[in-house]
């Protein structure tokens, strides 16, 4: 399945914070085809350091297909031979360098200045990526989708969806994903990973943008992220205590790491090069912040307004977005009168299972799918 | 019950590491009394960030005692009206500038050079700790101890203990402490910890003494151990996602923090005063490197070694070192021969219950030691 990026532009775009920005542009990919009808959309939201390429390849060389190939394409639970799957990039995507990613956030230039907002950006909100997403279903003439769906922050937006417009989503699949980020999350990684950022001194308050950049701040935050995102069964299962070099081995040289420190570095670093840190830091605040509802209803009144069928399907050794916090979701959305299938996806492979072992949920990602 | 700080000097200590140090002085309290034929004593060994105070006030005025206080006293667990409990400063110990606290690290000064040996200073291990205790032992003439105990990091020495002098210890109590740190936890907080200290500028390789600390780089050490040393069920019950400050929540206003945030940062600050970034490295390595037997024997023949009877007691809630990781541990010493009784530290509280919370295994504790 080759794929390849699309620009959406929104001129005058007013964020949840109540700023009007000048112009945003977003980059989307699209799988299938959209019927006549228009009435065969699937729209996937990406995970806090995804982007929108979720499924296929730019090119038949490329080694890795897009994050949810595993369920999205001919035959696969989100079933291209019908559907047209649609995902779209956020604001302040992470991902910024990557050339494939289109997104406005603080590397964006202000036209205003020329020069990039840097931390004068203002606060965006989960919100703010639904209604980019909403006004690009509106461009395409989407009234209504079979599907929102996505892993993580994707099952966020997914949820602010289900909320902001009832009537336009008919199922809601929140993957990994809980209702709003708990008070451990927000230390950990949200705090430590963005302290750390802040800790780096080529941060400087955020205007780094043509000089040194950030960098080691920002490989730390990622370091964070990415342990929390896994869990100690993966790590026993995977590297356990091996020494990163057997000659040096960390019981006798000062210098010595073990492979699993070294690994989590070297990917941090392949990570970073393409991400910005001031992009971490609002991305990181959109994500904390977030509420269902986005503090427009009460929360509970926000559930009552769902009328999407929901799936919730937690990873059962998830520490980042804890599946006791996915059970208390479900719990309150029936109180509220939604019908929810509470499934689990069974993996050992901590929080990033909700990306890396989705195809453990096809069969309940179709027959949720197929109701 | 009062108590008082001594210190004990060992000249010529020879560390595991081969390097011999021309002199180590460290800090110790005991609680009750050594009986004239010196067989009542306990010895208890402190967790990472703690020190020899584990019991007791040094003045009526103090607000908090030492830190197993619950257990530790007449009539308690370790019942002072029959035992000699013993507690002792770890080399490189982290609250160097606690004035109560003796401990020998980076932050000394070394004798041939006239200035604090920094990274200069020769790495340290858990069986340092285990040797500066048993001269200790030596001194005051006691041959064997009733119990070795302690939490964590204490669990650690317990076990080294066993292990190294299987003649000299009765009984052996590991809490909330497994075998070695599992591959995951020397990711987080191990490697992220350390990283923090590294990233702050006014770390300088470790050369800041009579210059500006990296205490920013220490705060951030220091929040990532104690968000892992907590969990996400404590989280909820204590902080939820309140705001720091009502007036400003973190939705709407930029400077805006969580309660927990907050408190966590301000718990970091108070703690890092008293601590020295370059002992948290040497520490966090020594604690890293840790095997059973420390690389003197393999560790299966290190677990047969163990004469002591042994009780685990991990927390159900822990995240830093995970309950299914004792429970290796002791299937491991059943393996090898060793009496093992494994409980349970019913809390929520996460890692830090088997410091804050260790009333909660009083009669465990009991049991056990009558046997």
């Amino acid at each position: 399945m080759l794929v390849r990026k699309e620009t959406f532009r929104v001129r005058e775009f007013r964020l949840h914070c109540g700023v009007t920005l000048p112009e945003v542009a977003v980059g989307y990919e699209s799988y299938g085809t959209l019927s006549p009808a228009r009435d065969n959309a699937v729209l996937i939201c990406h995970y806090f350091s995804g982007t929108s390429h979720a499924a296929g390849r730019y090119s038949p060389e490329e080694a890795l297909p897009g994050y949810w190939d595993a369920v999205i394409g001919p035959g696969k639970p989100f079933d291209t031979t019908h559907c047209f799957v649609l995902s779209v990039d956020s604001l302040c995507n992470l991902n910024v360098k990557d050339p494939r990613v289109v997104t406005t956030g603080p590397a964006t230039v202000n036209p205003a200045t020329g020069t990039p907002y840097g931390m004068t950006f203002p606060p965006v909100a989960i919100r703010d990526f639904v209604e980019v997403q909403r006004l690009l279903l509106d461009a395409l003439g989407i009234q209504r989708v079979v599907a929102v769906a996505g892993p993580s922050m994707g099952g966020l937006q997914a949820l602010e969806w289900a909320i902001a417009y009832p009537e336009r989503v008919a199922r809601m699949l929140s993957v990994t994903s809980v209702a709003s980020l708990g008070p451990w999350t927000l230390m950990m990684p949200g705090h430590a990973a963005t302290e750390a950022i802040r800790l780096d001194p080529r941060w400087n308050g955020g205007d780094y943008y043509g000089k040194a950049e950030p960098t080691e701040g920002l490989v730390l935050a990622l370091k964070i992220v990415s342990a929390i995102a896994r869990c100690p069964a993966w790590a026993d299962a995977t590297y356990g205590r091996r020494p990163a070099d057997p000659a040096a081995p960390p019981d006798s040289s000062p210098t010595g790491r073990f492979l699993i420190e070294a690994e989590l570095d070297a990917l941090a670093r392949t990570r970073a090069a393409l991400m910005d840190a001031n992009h971490y830091l609002y991305l990181a605040r959109a994500n904390a912040a977030y509420e269902p509802g986005s503090g427009l209803f009460p929360v509970e009144e926000a559930f009552r307004r769902i009328r999407a069928r929901c799936l919730l399907l937690p990873c059962r050794s998830d520490l980042f977005l804890p599946p006791t916090e996915t059970v208390r979701l479900a719990a309150a959305l029936e109180r509220a009168g939604v019908t929810v299938t509470l499934a689990q996806l069974a993996s050992d492979g901590g929080h990033l299972a909700g990306v890396l072992e989705i195809e453990k949920a096809a069969d309940t990602l179709r027959a949720f799918l197929a109701r």
